[in-house]
């Protein structure tokens, strides 16, 4: 495992890059960070994407190397600007791919991306974007339609992992979500007592329902894992 | 696997065991059939439930031996009356549930229930009315509220393998189940371009939104297996 620089736009971002043990020409998930950044969760979920499920992981960046976020303010700061400019982030995502992509060890013909919170939001646009990946999964992730893309053309297959009790993503988001990808393959997955952030080890903030739930965190791993066979069988 | 007959209320019923070959004392799953009554489709899910997952499986019967549906009427003049009176198919549900406890190599301490259609709506009603399972999944199920139990206390885990198409569930009776559900551990698997009927090999039928589909069907037993390992651990 380690650390990749690469450039897009001629600005320079830095991913984490992980090699299942002893395999190589092996299919490549791509991971999207959440507000903060590429941090210590993406690097976790790289391990076990490698370690348990066999294939390559690349937690791609769209801030730039070295910018991160620890307090609310700053991760606020860092995500605002690209939540608000959806091209941009997804023009930062087809990089972050194709950084995922040229990497040693790396089948560049089977690629999905996975993300967390703002990272599920990532990854559903770039479902929206029509970039190249078989599928993508998408976990507490923000719902909301990308402006730039009125009526997307969905050829990814997708699998949403939603806490139902969310309060970044209420019921009104998932009829809408719903609507939006009508006529694609997608599924989504209700977790009738999860808040946001249910994959997020030590999350536990009552008050902006950022709450670690270790069922779902577990269930949604194992449907992920489902979900990823399909993809690269 | 054998037809086996068994009484409740005096009345007599026919279900549908099968064993895991070559194992004893293994958790059970009761299935409760569609509007036809116990059917082919029912011994098939019982087949994958025992030779492909390993548990025991006991097709359950809440029309009454010989009572069988093939027309559409036939069906609806069978199912209606308990659809109407849900006491009394909770009652019968109990019955066929104690008939797949006491059969020779069960774990009756290990029990779980999956059904489809209106077995969907009558697995939901076992979590509902307090029966002793560990464990429901519904696949293609009617979701609405059982009149006899206001505030149900749902102790079973609950699983819903959803067809978002299905016009017999549509979205607003999937917001309403959440509710009704609030504070169970439950999940529902929205499946997006499935309709009703979606496991039932052989379905076709587009007026009624009756549509076989083989991927919801493929990935919803895979979810299906990965529930009843959490539940049987």
């Amino acid at each position: 495992m380690s650390a990749v620089e690469y450039q897009v736009d001629g600005k320079t971002y830095e991913g984490w890059f992980v090699m299942p043990e002893g395999k190589t020409n092996v299919p490549v998930v791509a991971i999207a960070h959440a507000w903060g950044g590429l941090t210590d969760n993406e690097k976790q979920k790289a391990g076990i994407v490698a370690k348990e499920f066999g294939y390559a992981a690349f937690a791609m960046d769209v801030y730039g190397k070295g910018k991160r976020g620890t307090t609310v303010e700053e991760c606020q700061a860092l995500m605002n600007p690209l939540a608000g400019d959806r091209a941009e982030l997804q023009k930062r995502l087809a990089g972050g791919l194709a950084a995922a992509k040229a990497q040693a060890g790396v089948d560049a013909s089977k690629a999905a991306a996975i993300g967390f919170c703002f990272g599920g939001l990532s990854v559903l646009d770039m479902a929206r974007a029509g970039h190249d990946v078989i599928g993508v999964a998408s976990f507490h992730g923000l719902l909301g339609a990308a402006p730039n893309i009125a009526e997307p053309k969905i050829k990814a297959k997708v699998l949403i992992e939603h806490g139902w009790l969310d309060p970044m993503a209420p019921p009104e988001d998932v009829l809408a979500i719903a609507k939006e990808f009508h006529g694609a393959d997608w599924q989504l997955h209700a977790h009738g007592h999860a808040y946001h952030s249910f994959t997020t080890q030590g999350a536990n903030n009552k008050e902006m329902g950022t709450i670690y739930d270790a069922d779902a965190d577990r269930r949604s791993f194992a449907y992920l894992k489902t979900f990823l066979a399909e993809l690269f069988a």
